[in-house]
């Protein structure tokens, strides 16, 4: 542990080495060596000490790596640590990073600026081409979470007289703007999305074709306001490229690229994770995360807990006179809801994500809860035998009907916590709520009332007392 | 809870309803029908319906829909489902459908027909088309999870000396095969990897210019026996639309391409959520794991916790003459451990999901545990004052300094949890072993254990026991 350490502490320090060495680079004009040593925050992961840097060595560094370069920088970072660098910097010089950016991750920066120091944002607005400008204003009422905060506005369409030819010669025109075409839409007069045709299709088809004969019509889209998830799930089920973003009228507004799709899925099941462990989502990454963030993300529901925990006290309190009686029945107490908690934080941690990723939908919950219930079953019969084995060995009374009330706990526990763990998420999924509520924590507390009044039963009934 | 359940059944009803309706349809020999419901089959995620179909069923649909349309049904189910349709029908029909598949997920298919009948599995693999056999025959040898198990080998590939417009021609014929482009790939004459170009950049540049000339250097490639994982990352964090696989000399196998990674990055997450919740991967979707596939898959860590959790119950049996002489003691231990496992499988999941994103790295320790700690300590402080006066409530004696053993104990534990829960995932990362098997039961048991020596310790203290 104290090597662990003590490499730790070197590299920590190599850390701060690296943002030295940037510096002195900055101070000595070295362009190749800051360029170097950017690249190697980026392979390292270590982009966010480019936050330590001051606005003069900022200047300096978008004279040296250039707007393209830094702006890619820029866009891997969260968002809320690029708007932060983007403050510190000319508004000039910001309007050119952020022109460098793609529309939809630069309108998520803009969106931190202009809540944190809107006069800032709107002067770095002005400061930018008029047309990168109207982009990101396009955006800007988008919630980030919608496909409309995922969508960017840099798409081509056309109209479907259009010949293939044509419209291969139209996109060579603002090749410059847009970087990577995937699919062209074709839209009516109106605007309405008709059709679309991949660039594939497109190259690969007679030349003199009208793309309205080409286009396939039978596309998929989301509305603008639907959950960015919706918007995720749909591309990676049917292998989409690209997914156009209608409004309530189908109007065509924007296409979310293949490339956010990754970074969707991987904020949405670290959302589910952090639920599931029994805290609410930071919402943001967690090197940014103060203590006091932590504190405020986790306290709300271990209060919850807490309060729900009192019952349990409530319930032994009940018993205690059961427990004055025979002492040896607090011993098991610990394994016995303990293992009631294991078994129901496996069952909701499966259900929980195979509800998220569509695996099992609520209509087939008879079916679930009853391969749920025999799981538990199986799982309460080796364990009770187990518990029973162990339960024999301890104090000295070698007491075989108190070995049979533990075993006989367990096997009901388990067949109760499986049952339970499967129940209530399908059941808040039936609700339309988000079933990742019952975390593990909270149906281990669940499970602890409930095992302690099936235990103290048992006793009392087999055991004479009370 | 009546009313949910009569839901149900009329849902599950409406499951068999459809089945029903498509084996009538089948049996009627209406085409359009067929077609209809196996649409609403794919709509309703109810496609493992297709498996209670009889062979016989099988090949009639196969004739109503072709084998582009079932090709498309078989390669959304989950390939141990699509193997044993598959083993059901005649060969030749079973090989125009593979045909039909994406070469990666038709490997994943045959790969489990081969293990489970590998007689009819070569037989379908010989009454394919030469060249599609080959090219499942090729992928077959590389684990499933791995990049190797994940490419594709349909991609384009050409000497740096074809001009952009030869190119644009040789693609143009071979439009049929390969179904969607993204990139050109530039190889020498022993197929090493030199380059890439996107489609975009080869329709949109002067047709007279050697792709050598217009070819990207800087690409990233993964080796085929690279974990699925690392190549999901990489594709996601660069924006990637596809990524080459390359042996370890260099040449060119395959290509990743970006629908695969969306998948990818479900699979490991769903993994590793069910690791956070103490069971090992099913590695099947839910529906298809049976109650011994699930027992067999959470018994392993149940007996780990189970068997660790003696060790509390040896804690507890060592602290009993404390017991006997202050009966209350017991009444607080299930809120006690269990805040302290709420904390702990707060931070742990927190902490493995930072992890596993690669939003922390092993090197930040120091700074992670100092903000875990000291998040425990602040959640210590509200819980521990909550607790204290929860105690007071407890009993007829309103024994103040047993409320105050009670308090102090809470707040030692979260702080204890924090940490503990923050030093674990990381060493395990810095030993190069998976940090999600520290689950929330794994956390909670560990702090059950010790958090019952802090309590009584701290009892024997202030209360002048023992």
């Amino acid at each position: 542990m104290a090597s662990q350490l003590d490499q730790d502490q070197e590299s920590n320090q190599s850390d701060f080495d690296l943002l030295d060495a940037l510096r002195s680079a900055i101070d000595a004009r070295d362009a190749e060596l800051a360029r170097q040593l950017a690249g190697r925050m980026l392979d390292d992961d270590a982009l966010e000490l480019l936050e330590d840097l001051t606005g003069h060595e900022l200047a300096r560094l978008f004279a040296f790596l250039g707007e393209e370069s830094l702006g890619q920088l820029l866009a891997r970072l969260d968002h809320r640590d690029a708007a932060g660098i983007l403050t510190r910097m000319s508004a000039t010089q910001a309007a050119d990073l952020l022109e460098a950016i793609e529309p939809d991750d630069a309108t998520d920066i803009v969106q931190v600026m202009t809540q944190n120091d809107p006069e800032t944002a709107e002067n770095i607005l002005v400061a930018m081409e008029p047309e990168d400008a109207a982009e990101i204003r396009e955006l800007m009422p988008y919630d980030e979470d919608t496909a409309g905060g995922m969508m960017t506005p840099e798409f081509v369409a056309v109209y479907p007289d259009l010949r293939a030819d044509e419209t291969v010669a139209a996109l060579r025109s603002v090749a410059e703007e847009i970087s990577n075409v995937q699919y062209v839409y074709v839209i009516d007069r109106e605007e309405h999305l008709l059709g679309a045709l991949s660039l594939h299709k497109l190259v690969l088809s007679p030349p003199q074709t009208p793309v309205g004969q080409l286009m396939s019509t039978e596309i998929w889209s989301v509305r603008a306001d639907e959950d960015q998830e919706v918007a995720a799930r749909l591309v990676t089920e049917r292998s989409l490229l690209a997914l156009p973003v209608v409004d309530d009228e189908g109007h065509l507004l924007g296409i979310i690229t293949h490339d956010d799709i990754g970074e969707i899925i991987e904020e949405e099941a670290t959302e589910d994770m952090e639920r599931l462990g029994g805290s609410n989502p930071l919402d943001v990454p967690y090197m940014r995360a103060t203590p006091v963030l932590l504190f405020r993300k986790r306290i709300v529901w271990l209060l919850v807990l807490f309060f729900a925990q009192f019952i349990t006290v409530s319930i032994q309190e009940h018993y205690e006179v059961m427990l004055a009686q025979v002492t040896l029945l607090a011993v098991f107490i610990p394994i016995l809801i303990g293992t009631g908690g294991n078994v129901g934080s496996q069952t909701v941690s499966t259900l929980i994500r195979a509800l998220a990723v569509g695996e099992i939908q609520s209509r087939h919950v008879v079916r679930i809860i009853g391969k749920e219930a025999l799981t538990g079953l199986l799982l309460g019969i080796v364990m009770g035998v187990l518990m029973f084995g162990r339960a024999l060995l301890v104090g000295d009374a070698k007491d075989v009907n108190l070995a049979i009330v533990v075993g006989l706990t367990i096997l009901v526990l388990t067949t109760w916590a499986a049952t339970v763990g499967s129940v209530l998420p399908i059941m808040l999924s039936k609700l339309k709520m988000d079933p990742a509520v019952v975390s593990a924590p909270f149906i281990s507390s669940f499970v602890d009332g409930t095992g302690l009044i099936i235990y103290f039963t048992l006793a009392g009934y087999l055991l004479h007392l009370g």
